[in-house]
C-alpha cells in the first residue's frame, strides 16, 4: 500500500449517539473554565470582558433572527460535535506505551517483548486487528540510561517472521534489526534476544523492520526513552508525556487511540510540560497546541543548539521531537493535527484530537 | 474527506483560449527585462552574453531542423503556456485578504464578521462554493498591536453553526472559539463577540473550529498580525506581504485565487519585502522564489534565534513563517510551491504560481 | 496530475526471483559484519554480548516449537525478502548523476546538454519512459565554482518545447528558464544557450521549467554543485555524495534507481561522507540514517547558523541539504525513506532504500 491509501478513520467515523456516557471530562473542563473566571489575573493574558448577553463560556451572545430548517440540521450538527466531546477521554479496552519495569538481571536491565496478533479498540466501538508487542499499541514504554546495558529478548508469536529495530540508538550493527543484513528474521515461534549498551540518550524508538510497511502500520511499535547521564536545564520538567503518532490500518491515532478514546495531558498552574513527539505513521502531522507555545529543543534526540518556539510543530514519519510547555494558561486547550480531516468530520472531532488540561 | 483528496483544481485547468485578455503582466514583464539589459551591473549577479543567434529573451537561440509534426504539438502546448502567462495577472470578481479598519469604540478596536455562504471566483470563469468572512477569501486582513483592546463580532449567516478560533493567539480560555469546550457553538442567525487584549506578537491567523475541514477548506479564514510593542530590525521592511496557502475544495490558491488571477508583488530594486507565510490547508507547500534567497527570521509569530536562509520553504498546515527578500535582482522572478502539479499542467501554469517583480 | 498520485513502484513489485544474481554484496557486507566482531572496540558503542545460541549474526536465537503452516508463509516471504538483498546492488543499464567535464573555451567552462526521450531501467526489468539529459536520469552532474563563467549548451531533442531553470542559482533574470517570463521555450530542434557568472555557492539543482510536472516527473533534472571560494571546515569532506530523492512517474527512485538497484554508500572508518540531498519528487521523504546520526549544516545550499544532528531529515520538494556523517560504527547500515511504504512490502525492500556501509 502506498503512503496516500485513505485511513479507515473516517469510514469508521459512527454515530455520535454511541459516544454518549459519562465522562469525566465535562467535570473536568468545567472546573477549569470556573477557574478561568477567578484566576485569569494568574496568567499573563488579559481576562475577556464579554459585553452582553453572556452565557456560561464568558462570550457574549446575541439572538437573531434564525432560518428554521437551517437551524435544525446544525442542531443534529452540533449534537453530534457535542456528543463527541462529552465523551472525552472514552474508555476503551486496552492502553497502550504503558511503562515497562524491567527484570535486572546480573546488571542487566531485562526486557521481554512478546509479538501476537490481536484485535485493538482505537476508539468506542471501534476494534482493529492488529500486531501488537505485549497485546499494546503502542508497545510498552521502555526507559534507560545512557550506559545501562539492557536486554531485549523478543518472542515472535506472530503468523510472520519479524525483528526489532531500535530507531535513532547508535548501536553496533549485529544489534540494528534488519533482517538479512544485520540478523536472520526472527520466525514464527523463535525467539531473539538483543542486547547492548546504551550509546547516546535522547526520545528513540523500537519497531519492525522487517515486512515493516504492514508491520509497523499494525503495531510493531513503541518508545525508547534514554535519560542522558546528566539532566539538563531541559529534561527538567513535571510531566514527561510521550504521544506517538500514527495513521494507516488504524485509523488516525495518538498512542494508539483515536478521538474521543485519546487521552488528555492534566497539568497544574505553572507546571513544566515536556512533550515527546513521534510519528510512527506514513503521512505529516502538523501537532497545534492551542493556549501556549512550545519550545522545541531537541530532534531525533539530538539537543538543539538554538531551541526555538512555536504552536504547531510539523513531525513527519520517523522524526522525533522533544518541546517543553510552560503551563501558563489556565483552561482546556484543544491540541490536535492541523490537518483538519485528521481531526474533524461533520460529525464531530476525531482521530488526532486531545486537550491539554491547566487546573488553576 | 482525507488530507489526499484530489484537488479539483487540475480538473478545472480549462483551455487557454479562455485566458487570453489585456494583461499589465507583459508591459511589467517587458520593461523589468529591459531594466536587465541595461540594469545588471546594479545587482550581484554578472549579465549573461549570449554568444551567437540573440533573441529578445538574451538566450543565444540556434535553428536546428525539427521534426514537423512534434513542432505542431509543442507549439500547440506553448500557445497554451503563453496565454496564461500573458493573462497575468487576471482580472476576476471579488478579492480576499484586504485590510479591515476597525471601529474604535471607547479605546476597543471593534471588528465586525458576518460569515455566509456565497459564490466565490477563483480563476477566471472558475467559481466554486464557499464560505466567507465579509464575503471574501481569505477574510479581511486584521492587524493590531500587542496589548490592544480587541473586540470582534461574529454574524453568522451561514446554514450551520460556527465559531471563530484565533490561531497563535495566547488567549484566555474562554475565547478560544472551540464549540463545546471553550464556548457553545454560534447558530444559524446568531453572533457571538470575541473580546480580548493581545497576548503576543507575530503572523497568526484566525479561522472556523467547528466543522472545520469543511468550514476552513470552504474559505472560513483570514490573517492576523499583531505588531509587537517595540519593532524589531527585521520588522522594517518596505513592503508587508501575507500569502495565504490554500488547496482542497478550491483548487491551489494563493489568498484565494489560482493562477493566473494570483497576484505579484511588485518591489523597487533596493527594497526588503517581508513575506508572511501561513497554510490554511491539508498539504505542505514547499514555496520556492527564483533569482533570490529569503531569510526565515519568525515561525508561528516567534522570532527565531538563529534565522536562516532559503529559496525553498516548506510550509505545513498550520504552521507560518516569517521571511525577508532583498530585492537585489532585477526581473520577473517565479515563485510557485515546488509541488509541481501543484503550479504547471501540460495546458500550463496553474495554480499556487505568482511572481516577484523587482523594478530596477 | 496531482501530488497523490499512485507511485507505478509497488506495481512493478515482481517476484524476487527476477532479482536473484550473484551479488557484490553479500561479501561486503559479510566483511563488515566480520570486522564488527573484532572491531567493535574502535567505535562508541559497546559490542553485543549474545546470551545464548549465538548465529552468525551476533543475536541469540532460541527455537520454541512453531506452526507449521504460518512458517511455510513465513519462510516464502522471507525468502523474498532475502533475494532482494543479495541482488543489491543490483546491475542495471544506464547510470545517472555522473560527473561531466566541462570543455574549457577561452576561459569559459562550456557543458552540452541534449534533452531526449529515452527508455530508462530503474531496477531489474523494470524500464520505464524517460526524458533525459545526455541519456541519464538524473541528468550529468555539473560542478563549478562560485565565480567561473559557465555556458550551458541545451540541445532539444524533445517531442515537445523544453528550457532549463538553475534552481537555486541567484542568476540575472534572462537566464533564468522560465518560458515566455525570461526567455521563449526551446522548440524540438533547436538550441538554447546559457550563459553566466556563477553568483552563490551550495548544493543546488537543475531541471526543466516548461509542462514541468511531467518533464521534471520524467526525468529532466540533474546535481548543480557549486564549491564556494574558500572551503568551510564542512566543505572538507573524504567522500561528497549526492543523493537526488524522486516518486512519481519512475517509482520511489535515488539517483534514478530503485532498491535494489540503487547504490550504497562505502566508507572507511573514520572517514567524513558529506551527503547532499536534493528532492525532485513531488512528496517529502524523510531520510532516516541507521547506526549513526547526520549533522545538517546547509539548507537549499545556504550555510546554517545553528548546525543540528538527527537522523531522519525531512526533505520536501524542491529542497536541498548538507549533511555531514561521521563515520564511526562499522557495519552495513540500512538508509531509507522512513515512510515505510516507500522503501518496503510484503515482497521485500523497495525503492527508496540504499546502505551506508563503513568497512573497518
Amino acid at each position: 500500500m502506498s503512503a496516500e491509501t485513505k485511513s479507515p478513520s473516517e469510514a469508521k467515523s459512527t454515530d455520535r449517539r454511541e459516544f454518549l456516557r459519562t465522562s469525566a471530562f465535562t467535570v473536568v473542563a468545567g472546573g477549569v473554565l470556573a477557574a478561568c473566571g477567578r484566576g485569569a489575573s494568574n496568567s499573563a493574558v488579559v481576562a475577556a470582558r464579554p459585553t452582553a448577553d453572556s452565557d456560561q463560556s464568558g462570550g457574549a451572545m446575541a439572538a437573531h433572527p434564525a432560518v428554521p430548517s437551517a437551524t435544525a440540521a446544525a442542531d443534529e450538527m452540533d449534537r453530534m460535535h457535542e456528543a463527541g466531546i462529552k465523551a472525552f477521554p472514552a474508555k476503551t479496552t486496552g492502553l497502550g506505551n504503558q511503562l515497562l519495569a524491567p527484570k535486572i538481571v546480573a546488571g542487566v536491565k531485562v526486557f521481554e517483548l512478546t509479538a501476537s496478533a490481536i484485535s485493538w479498540e482505537t476508539t468506542p466501538g471501534v476494534k482493529v486487528a492488529a500486531f501488537a508487542y505485549n497485546e499494546q499499541v503502542p508497545g510498552p514504554q521502555i526507559r534507560v540510561t545512557q550506559g545501562d546495558r539492557v536486554r531485549i529478548i523478543l518472542k515472535n508469536n506472530l503468523p510472520e517472521s519479524t525483528a526489532i529495530h531500535f530507531h535513532g540508538l547508535e548501536l553496533v550493527n549485529a544489534m540494528d534489526g534488519v533482517p538479512f543484513i544485520t540478523q536472520p528474521p526472527v520466525k514464527p515461534g523463535q525467539s531473539f534476544t538483543y542486547e547492548f549498551t546504551v550509546p547516546n540518550s535522547g526520545t528513540h524508538m523500537y519497531h519492525s523492520h522487517h515486512n515493516s510497511t504492514k508491520q509497523v502500520g499494525m503495531g510493531l511499535l513503541g518508545a525508547f526513552l534514554v535519560a542522558p547521564k546528566e539532566t539538563t536545564e531541559y529534561e527538567r520538567a513535571d510531566i514527561d508525556h510521550v504521544m506517538v503518532l500514527n495513521d494507516g490500518f488504524h485509523g488516525y491515532t495518538f498512542n494508539g487511540k483515536s478521538f474521543p478514546a485519546t487521552q488528555p495531558i492534566v497539568a497544574k498552574l505553572g507546571q513544566k510540560v515536556r512533550i515527546r513527539f513521534m510519528n510512527e505513521g506514513m503521512m505529516i502531522h502538523p501537532m497545534h497546541l492551542h493556549g501556549m507555545h512550545m519550545t522545541v529543543f531537541a530532534k531525533d534526540g539530538w539537543t538543539l543548539p538554538a531551541p526555538w518556539r512555536c504552536d504547531t510543530l510539523n513531525v513527519a514519519p520517523g522524526e522525533r521531537y522533544d518541546v517543553i510547555v510552560n503551563c501558563n494558561n489556565p483552561g482546556t486547550w484543544a491540541f490536535h493535527c492541523h490537518i483538519l480531516p485528521h481531526a474533524e468530520s461533520d460529525h464531530g472531532m476525531l482521530g488526532m484530537v486531545t486537550a491539554l488540561i491547566v487546573q488553576a
